[in-house]
């Protein structure tokens, strides 16, 4: 539906000189995010300065019926921020206002367009950090990272993004700005609506400043590259490591056929000599190396690990991280992997890379299957790789039809079919293979409750 | 509303025997909780084993439109879990069993009757626990722990009971059950209805199973209790602790006229030699117990701590704990104390203590006030005690006036009027000084959609 002069009219009329824009170059940047599979196309884009504009935005949207799609640092990959419907975009980028570190209660206020590197920086300088670490953090922004209930790193340590947030401003479709929380660490005053908002990817309000909880910078952490003969035995250290006399920070998993995608593209270093078809990569805190060095021998002596390096520095242990870090953009180079973001149970882990593992070698012999993830929170992502021969429209073809019969798999085994990416445009098709109809009922009344004009990020995540 | 004899018969025919009582004994003990205020008034009370019963019963209550009060362990302190208007009462003392832990995945899942305790013991055998500890553990139960979100002493260090569970199951009051979350640690897809069912004290849905994510159990802490010249001091303390080189795991507080309260109640041992007006107990995890007593000497050196004493094994640590552990009892032996359990953002504490003293010493001079509480989390216990020479009915009159104040004094410096005990029915009538209309509008709109007939924990929580 195409916006009315009325509503022109009220936009410029009621609004300050540059709040908003038509420019073809920033509808475009503006309108989608790292997802390819769609192509922007906003009416327009609005750049708010403060919560009361924004109000005042949602609340003139409201009184036109008129769509808004809120956009952050647009780091996803579900499309969430994608406005491919003639949407009004409005963007948090003038909004990236940090307050100062509050080092007794140890936390930071922020506007939701703060991008994540930004407020790990402002919080360097007293020994704190917000413990969110992911590849996006340079662009992605805290309003994003809390809509998405963004994970990272180092979930297994720190836990995601809601366990980071004390207090949520949100502005409401019709207007309405809660202030949610605040920065009390304690608050059992009813349901609390702060976490509807968190990882609800923008369908029920706009944050739009958030107190977020900091903690202590750890002291420099450990990283070491284990080699083993089977995801048995990466299963089997994981357990290993968690009852060992160490913090886990980190449990990385990626298999040979993403090295060697790695050592192609990037032509990195591989500091192990011995051939192997499993890795782990491991990010330990400890204050006695000693017994960590000890740990690793024991696990070689058994033939648990099979071969191993401990980086010796900050810099060897870049290096063993890029090997896992590259991964991602090494696939992407070979032209058009399909990529899925699935969690199980870390109990379900195996028999599920069994079954996923039977399924490909009977029904799709040919192709190549890129496993790796973040196994320690049971987070798996299944990269599948474009047969040579195989042209791009039979490719998409057969993986939406791949999909479903791995979706149907990730189903039978507890999991879920979105670990961290969530719905957005992209995963809404399949979104009941991990949501009931009951569930999915239950989410349309509360989309009802708080946007019953359907007006803010219309068409995304509900199916 | 007297239920009526379709309801009796359909209860006793659709039903197992021994699935009902009206016994009068039990009638009283499982229609309250810890609250003193409110007498206990049910009509019936269910004893479900199985979560199909749970929802059996629910299709009965919404067929016959009748009142439902969950009923767990009991102890909550703000009348959650109250039947006094003639309500059934369905209590999960049947539904306690506890799956093998997954030493994996580090999960346990759990019928929703469990106590706190027997969860404690069932993982210890794994050098695991379930981080949430508090005082009534040996009573109270994980889907009561879970519908009030409990905090308990070690918040600091771990965070609130939301942040340790991974699935849900819950009861809907048509009967539908949901299998919310399972043993995932990441599934961002969608709305998390989990989140709803966490601390809405039981006015949404009957919580009958959790998976509980557990962590190792650390090493055995060091505990400390110091002693300071004023709260400016102890708030102080507090940052030099957060920024020493050891792990903050408690940090408590209580005031002289406490541990006066304390002596004269339990008459136990005080280990420092030095009068003082406030003191903080703390316990940390450090690997190098010198560099402690070498922090704790330096503020010595500083006269931030006057005198502070370093337990010296676990029966002396005990000890130190008692003295905290033994106030809110030693409070109630007075006869008649009026509690509050506020939070306020840690950065405010300093102010609202100061408005505080100056209200009671304006309006109420004469009156005890006793001040302690988890004050890392900003979490203060405001006990009043009554003056010997006034009757009850005066003092609950003017405790019912002196609310208003502190909470208006609470809402002016951003706190919360119910850090962890919730809101029930004791703090019903307050719940505006925390939540704004708005927020008051968006719960009952929850409400509606999860309780249409209003038949789950009716009249708790929302004025």
């Amino acid at each position: 539906m195409p916006l009315t002069p009325e509503f022109w009219n009220a936009l410029k009329t009621e609004f300050p000189e540059g709040f908003f824009s038509t420019e073809e170059a920033l509808l475009q940047s503006h309108g989608v995010d790292w997802t390819r599979a769609f192509s922007p196309n906003a009416s327009l884009v609005v750049f708010p300065r403060t919560t009361a504009e924004i109000s005042r935005y949602m609340a003139l949207c409201t009184r036109f019926a008129v769509p808004v799609v809120p956009s952050g640092g647009r780091t996803g990959l579900a499309g969430g921020a994608v406005a491919a419907q003639g949407e009004t975009l409005l963007s948090l980028d003038k909004m990236r206002a940090m307050g100062a570190v509050d080092l007794l209660g140890q936390t930071l206020e922020v506007e939701a367009g703060a991008p994540t590197e930004a407020v790990h920086e402002h919080c360097a300088q007293h020994n704190l950090f917000w413990p969110i670490d992911l590849a996006a953090k340079g662009s992605s922004q805290i309003g994003g990272n809390l809509a998405t209930n963004v994970g990272g790193v180092r979930v297994i340590r720190y836990g995601l993004a809601r366990q980071w947030v004390l207090g949520l401003e949100v502005v409401l479709p019709n207007g309405t700005v809660l202030q949610l929380g605040g920065a009390l660490e304690k608050n059992n005053t009813g349901i609390d609506l702060r976490q509807l908002f968190i990882g609800s990817e923008g369908i029920l309000g706009i944050i739009s400043k958030a107190t977020l909880k900091l903690v202590r910078i750890p002291p420099m952490p450990h990283v070491l590259l284990l080699a083993t003969r089977s995801l048995e035995d990466i299963l089997r250290l994981f357990l290993r490591a968690r009852q060992a006399p160490f913090t886990l920070c980190a449990f990385e998993f990626f298999t040979d056929k993403c090295l060697a995608r790695v050592q192609q593209h990037r032509k990195l270093h591989m500091p192990l000599e011995t051939a192997s078809s499993h890795y782990a990569l491991l990010e330990v805190e400890t204050e006695n190396p000693e017994s960590l060095e000890a740990w690793v021998g024991q696990c070689m002596e058994e033939e648990l690990v099979l071969d191993g390096t401990l980086a010796q520095g900050g810099q060897q242990a870049k290096a063993l991280w890029a090997l896992r870090e590259s991964i991602s953009e090494s696939l992407s180079a070979t032209g058009m992997p399909h990529k899925n973001d699935i969690a199980l149970p870390v109990a379900k882990l195996l028999e599920f890379c069994k079954g996923l593992e039977a399924f490909f070698a009977d029904k799709y012999p040919s192709w190549e299957i890129c496993l790796f993830g973040h196994i320690g929170d049971g987070n798996l992502h299944v990269n599948v790789l474009k047969p040579e021969h195989m042209d791009k429209s039979t490719f998409l073809a057969k993986t939406s039809e791949v999909d479903n019969d791995v979706f149907a798999l990730v189903q039978k085994h507890q999991g879920s079919i979105s670990a961290e990416h969530g719905i957005g445009l992209l995963k809404r098709p399949y979104l009941h293979y991990s949501r009931t109809p009951e569930e999915l009922a239950l989410m349309r009344a509360l989309k009802k409750t708080f946007d019953p004009a359907d007006i803010l990020n219309p068409g995304k995540v509900l199916p």
